[in-house]
């Protein structure tokens, strides 16, 4: 059992203070995992959209002085009470919506929206007490979706940490934390393209770019990606993206420019732009009779998603997915398997390295656009 | 082989002169069929509102003068060239929409939506050589939807005829050529609700209690009626709904009543009413996580689904149906097997009877509301 099981620990974390401030490096106490917590070393993180989003605080409630993180991987230090699935040195993925294993949504086969650990963006303390496990001085650091990952050190809830196989470089599988597995899961486990098909992806960021890999992965034949910054297609076309439209290039709806093009609709879309006028192309360009649309952008509070019902009596499937329909302790130690058997391409996602000290420029790479997922360090 | 084989035949049809004036019984001229036709002795009939709707032709393009009717069962009298799959004196049920087996969605496991043989409410002469096989004295008269079951023969393409059981009662079966089937269809192949699992029924006509009945056969516990006519309900509980719902009684939207009678939301819903409003009820009270809403009303032409993107992320599930997703040659005689089977209960349906002289009764059955399905005797 190490030395620090039971005590404070005092580690390197990466503060924000401020909305939209450069993040600070600072030496927090992090204490030790109540019941069912569990405390982590994390190894690599990286740096997804949202963490930048809730950073900026542009239009929410901001919860400052916050550590953000949420695409991780670590290694269990030490448990606390009722925690029985991990030990101390299992290797980890922290995620941000959890499975208790109880719940009406953890027993259904259909749902990973657990009721107990869903994604709650606003609550910047543990479940167990109501209070932050960071502290400076004294004074509490808040925590974000329950991963707050750009700490040496960081406590979490059992579940949401799925356990992976030791032998899984955490330097790359990290990136299944979030982004990668939202894309590929939307692909796979809910469009479900089948062999030969043509897919649609509207958004060529991480995510869909993800959901293209899924594509690949599923056979589709025809990849068309969408996306209104052409800077994106020399990358997409890496990624088995066979044409891209930019919607501006046409002076028609681009749903209609696809229908065209495939002969009456895709057989698949997947939309990652969190833009509204993107989710309704991507379920109209969709064939009559078979077509089926996900959603996976996250809108704004005020869209409002509209189409024609005969585009619905036609015969087309419209969903939504949340984290790719992966629950997470379940699903995630699969997902691993499939890149150790090289099933699934992980590698040409990571576009950047940094380390904890240099926090500030993986902001920097994603601001600029330049970076798909940079991988950070902790341990410098 | 029948002394009429390759002859005109001259018999009574009910023929619609004018929109929204009583039908009337006149002789008429049947031609023999061209290619791929067939030509069928009708001996029941019953009368659906997509044949008052059009009737009536109200906001369409008015095609008169007409022979409706599309819900019937007759025995094929003879065929066209090139028919290899009937012969005189088989059991069939003509169908406003056919399946080719040759097209992209025939060939689709999942469609039921043949490109050439496709509903097509605004045609009324034959695909062959764009006439009419009807008329009086030499002058035209125009088809419905390719069946035009309101005359004592009529002529429809083989890809429009379901060949069935011979010993299934031809009084009983005729409603499975349209609404019955499009119901239950909507449940038990679109929304497939799990045994022991709630399901709620917008609008209780004959489709919406059609998919009471699936929501009955595939074991649902709860089934929640919703309609603005509570005259519906009492009906309705026969047909097995648990509770029954008038949105007018409520002053929250009626999905908010169901998702607090339900812990969050109904597992599946299908929506019978061809009210926009209602679809969109229909959807928004289906349970997050699983939920899967099923449209199979008719909109009108300028109608728009709208709902906030956040409901599809949550991982609800919407889709259109039409004609229950089945294929009408390959499925029908299934469904029909099914009710010999003592599976599907089609007695219930059945509220009124009438005869081809007194066919006007029936549009007055529905058009006052008493009437789920009017059955009409050909041969009185
Ligand atoms: N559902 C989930 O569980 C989940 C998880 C992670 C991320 N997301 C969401 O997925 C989306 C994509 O994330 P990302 O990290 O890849 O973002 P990103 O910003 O890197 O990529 C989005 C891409 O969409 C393009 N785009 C924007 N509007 C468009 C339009 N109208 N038509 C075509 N392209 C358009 C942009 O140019 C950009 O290239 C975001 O909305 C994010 O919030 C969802
Ligand atoms: N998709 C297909 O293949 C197909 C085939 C046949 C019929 N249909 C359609 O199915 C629908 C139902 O047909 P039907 O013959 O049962 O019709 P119907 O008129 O007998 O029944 C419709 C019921 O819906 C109720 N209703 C109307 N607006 C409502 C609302 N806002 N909320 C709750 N209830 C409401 C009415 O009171 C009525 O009882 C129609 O739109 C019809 O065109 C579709
Ligand atoms: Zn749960
Ligand atoms: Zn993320
Ligand atoms: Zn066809
Ligand atoms: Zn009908």
């Amino acid at each position: 059992m190490s030395a620090t099981v039971g005590q404070v620990i005092r580690c390197r974390a990466a503060v924000a203070w401020e909305a939209g401030k450069p993040l600070v490096i600072e030496e927090v106490e992090v204490a030790p995992p109540e019941r069912l917590e569990v405390r982590v070393k994390i190894l690599f993180t990286a740096l997804c959209h949202t963490d930048v989003y809730f950073w900026e605080a542009k239009g929410q409630t901001p919860v400052f002085p916050r550590i953000f993180g949420h695409e991780a991987a670590g290694i269990v230090e030490s448990v606390g009470e009722g925690v029985t699935d991990l030990v101390p040195g299992d290797h980890v993925l922290p995620v941000f919506t959890g499975e208790c294993k109880e719940c009406a949504h953890c027993k259904s086969e259909e749902s990973n929206m657990c009721d107990l650990l869903r994604i709650n963006t606003d609550r910047g303390v543990m479940l167990h007490d109501g209070k932050t496990r960071f502290s400076i001085n004294g004074k509490p650091i808040y925590h974000f979706v329950g991963t707050s990952t750009f700490s040496e050190y960081t406590v979490v809830h059992v579940g949401c940490l799925a356990k992976i196989n030791p032998k899984a470089p955490l330097d790359k599988v990290c990136i299944f934390s979030c982004g990668i597995s939202t894309g590929f899961g939307a692909t796979v486990n809910v469009a479900k393209p089948k062999k030969g098909s043509t897919v649609a992806v509207f958004g060529l960021g991480a995510v869909g770019l993800a959901a293209v890999e899924g594509a690949r992965y599923s056979g589709a034949s025809r990849i068309i990606g969408v996306d209104l910054n052409p800077n994106r297609f020399e990358l997409a076309k890496k990624f088995g993206v066979t044409e891209c439209l930019n919607p501006n290039d046409y002076t028609k709806p681009i749903q209609e420019v696809i229908a065209e093009m495939t002969d009456g609709g895709a057989d698949r879309s997947i939309e990652c732009t969190g833009n509204v006028k993107a989710m309704i192309s991507a379920f109209e360009c969709v064939h009559d009779g078979w077509g089926v649309a996900v959603l996976v952008g996250v809108p704004s509070k005020d869209d409002a998603f509209q189409t024609h019902p005969m585009n619905l009596l036609n015969e087309r499937t419209l969903k939504g997915t949340f984290f790719g329909n992966y629950k997470p302790r379940t699903d995630l130690p699969v997902v691993v398997e499939m890149y150790l058997n090289k099933e699934i391409e992980l590698e040409k996602f990571i576009t950047h390295h940094t380390t904890l000290s240099e926090i500030n420029k993986a902001f920097d790479y994603m601001l600029r656009g330049e970076s798909l997922r940079c991988i950070i360090r902790m341990d410098a």
